[in-house]
């Protein structure tokens, strides 16, 4: 399909009213001169459905493409949510020039920029309905039809005192279940669950998925109702921290407000180097621990052979305890005060696994280099010295990955970051510790 | 508080309608005699209120605490797609008897069970409400009005033809935004999006998170309406699958099914085991590697301290390449269209990050090891040697970790599986045979 034809099916989908989610991916395949020709052809709320849609990344580059003038048009016909989010990620200077010319939503706006992103205050929105307590449910199914086009979500309707102070929740449908007549303060849910404006935002979607809300409110320390969170936005939050905690975990570092396709490939190599730096230093340490057991390593070159097996099993043992353990926590199946349980038992399945794993390992070196190599008594030393490093490695490693991220995490950082190359660096040089003491001290025996 | 306060606190808050989510915990702790006990005095509906929001392992070891009467007559009470879960995990024959008691649901259960509990069917609920197209909306509103306390979700009201074909969708804000006297047919929106049974929920998920939905139908070959996904399950389904995927990128093994603070010791090992024997096979193959360059070793055993640092690198490189592949497939920002550019890209970030360690351990190499043991012309042979092998490998590791990936993909398979210690394994044995044959070669050198 050639470039005009992409544009002239755009336009086309775009008459049909094809849902805008469905026309990203082809506008993604326009390049930047293209791009401003068909946003030069949509309507305002045409192109701001169109962007709301895009990724972040993708929204921002586009936004840069069109005049001050035609930004500041499509914006105003975005969710104020939307548009804030947008803002948020164009530089000062020009937020500053786009919101002096969208006039009237441009104080909503800036009101929803003084929170941080990550906070309920910075996902919530402030397209919202609020019905005083005292209507009847008739005057309120009225009211509800004629803001109906222009609020975020109907479903919910939030009732508020003479100081907008929230002070209940109905459901749509408990409206229309209800009889004429009956107020709202008669009918409404007292007990309403709503967060403040600095809650995580990790935090919040904890609360929309516990509570299966497809909205929540988000109030002041009076109380007062400053905006609501749907769940489509949640769905987005719950999928971008899984993500956060993937990369963390792997040690990729950050590539937030980036399009992984597009990123540069400096950008890309400068954030994932810290890590890399890590488990550089890391390595350097492991070997000087090799240095300083050179003379044992002199006399039985052989020991080397398992110096791999050692590593890679401790560091595994120790991934996996810490990844089980931070998922656990990101989830809530595992809650503070079961660290200690949950420690125990882990240090009974590094026992486990460590057994397992020791008695194998002692064959294969009995076996497979110790008797032809050294013959059999020494091959027996051999195999014995090895089996019981490994059996000390996969049980530290379990302990290790379990404790290190809950250290991290009793002193508020999230865990997830110590379970990548931090652990497995720390689990490298005592696996090569112990291997190389353990391994010394047989070979007194010796024959 | 004790057990007995506990109890009591629960039946209170119970009575003072308190969310059920709330009180899962509290009920947790209760022993199995006295859970058994507590819902006793709960009535048939609460006691379906609190069993719907327990964790999957919970509810079903509480379910056969209870006799068979009093679980069929709890499970009638359930929405009809938690019910069909629950007896999900339960053993056949207890199904079965669950059922036979059940009477007037049970064919509607039955009829959910036929579905894999992982795909659109297995999480559909038939507890949805759907209208004819040649009503008026007031007439809808009525009707509507009468479902209301029954249906799952009545915020999308669904349209069908005269073979319940899905013809259309309304939503409840259009409905009432709408005239009277205006037929559903004349306002309903007629590409309606939904999914077929057989759909994975990993794909639901993402149609649900794409469109902004509330729900999403379910329909037949040939176009008929089923049943219907809510966004709260959605919620779960995002969670539970990005759960997966981090235990299968840190090789944990499935934990499905379990919770982690009561699963057995030797259930846990099990689990993890299979993986801990890939790695112990790639240990070993990486130290027959350096088992075939003893004679090398034994030459300079200062060759032994890189061990550590190229394994480690080529390791984290490895696994930071298959992390940021697998996530971005997951996620949809890397599609299969762009594998082959994206795979360049990545050579160019291996490059780079070579690049600079290389020069980092090759000054390591020089100055820490090289010239203080060696002396200073054979010193810059070892910082070479060390430095070339680093490049090479943290190059190729970039390289392996997207590729295998790519290749588990193309042929079907979560590509989450492979980027574990099987690309560790890989990366392992490679990185040593590069370090290994370029120290070997440049040691032709040495004076």
């Amino acid at each position: 399909m050639s470039i005009q034809q992409t544009l002239e099916k755009i336009l086309r989908q775009v008459k049909e009213g094809i849902h805008p989610s469905d026309l990203v991916d082809l506008v993604d395949e326009l390049t930047d001169a293209q791009k401003k020709e068909l946003f030069e052809l949509l309507s305002d709320e045409e192109a701001a459905l169109i962007i709301q849609e895009m990724e972040e990344f993708d929204r921002v580059s586009l936004i840069r493409l069109l005049t001050g003038h035609r930004a500041s048009a499509i914006l105003k016909e975005m969710a104020v949510d939307d548009a804030a989010d947008l803002l948020r990620e164009l530089p000062p200077e020009l937020t500053r020039e786009l919101l002096s010319l969208i006039e009237e939503e441009a104080e909503e706006i800036r009101g929803l920029l003084k929170y941080r992103e990550d906070t309920a205050g910075g996902i919530m929105t402030t397209d919202f309905i609020s019905l005083p307590e005292d209507i009847p449910v008739e005057e309120a199914i009225i009211r509800l039809r004629e803001v109906a086009p222009e609020a975020e979500i109907i479903y919910y309707v939030y009732v508020v005192d003479e100081q907008t102070r929230l002070s209940g929740v109905l459901s749509l449908r408990d409206l229309i279940a209800a009889q004429d007549g009956t107020l709202l303060r008669e009918i409404m849910y007292r007990n309403v669950i709503s967060v403040p404006t600095d809650m995580d935002q990790e935090e919040v979607a904890r609360v929309v998925a516990r509570y299966d809300l497809l909205a929540v409110p988000v109030v002041d320390e009076e109380q007062r109702l400053l905006g609501i969170i749907t769940v489509d936005d949640i769905l987005d939050v719950i999928e971008e921290e899984a993500t956060e905690d993937i990369y963390r975990l792997a040690g990729t570092g950050e590539v937030e407000g980036v399009n992984i396709l597009d990123a540069s490939v400096f950008g890309l190599a400068r954030r994932r180097f810290p890590w890399l730096v890590i488990s550089l230093l890391g390595g350097l340490l492991s070997g000087s621990v090799i240095g300083v057991f050179e003379a044992t390593l002199q006399s039985i070159v052989l020991l080397a052979v398992f110096i791999p097996v050692i590593m890679g099993m401790g560091g595994n043992v120790g991934t996996q305890s810490s990844t089980l353990f931070v998922r656990g926590l990101a989830t809530g199946e595992i809650k503070s005060r079961d660290v200690w349980s949950y420690l125990f038992r882990e240090v009974k399945v590094g026992l486990a696994m460590g057994l397992a794993n020791g008695v194998i390992i002692a064959l294969a070196g009995l076996l497979w280099k110790g008797i032809p190599v050294l013959g059999l008594p020494n091959g027996l030393i051999i195999g014995l010295a090895v089996g019981l490093a490994m059996f000390l490695t996969i049980t530290l490693a379990a302990i290790i990955g379990t404790m290190v991220p809950a250290i991290f995490n009793y002193y508020g950082v999230d865990p997830a970051i110590s379970a990548g190359p931090f652990v497995t660096t720390i689990q490298d040089v005592i696996g090569l510790l112990i291997y190389f003491y353990t391994a010394s001290m047989f070979l007194n025996y010796l024959t």
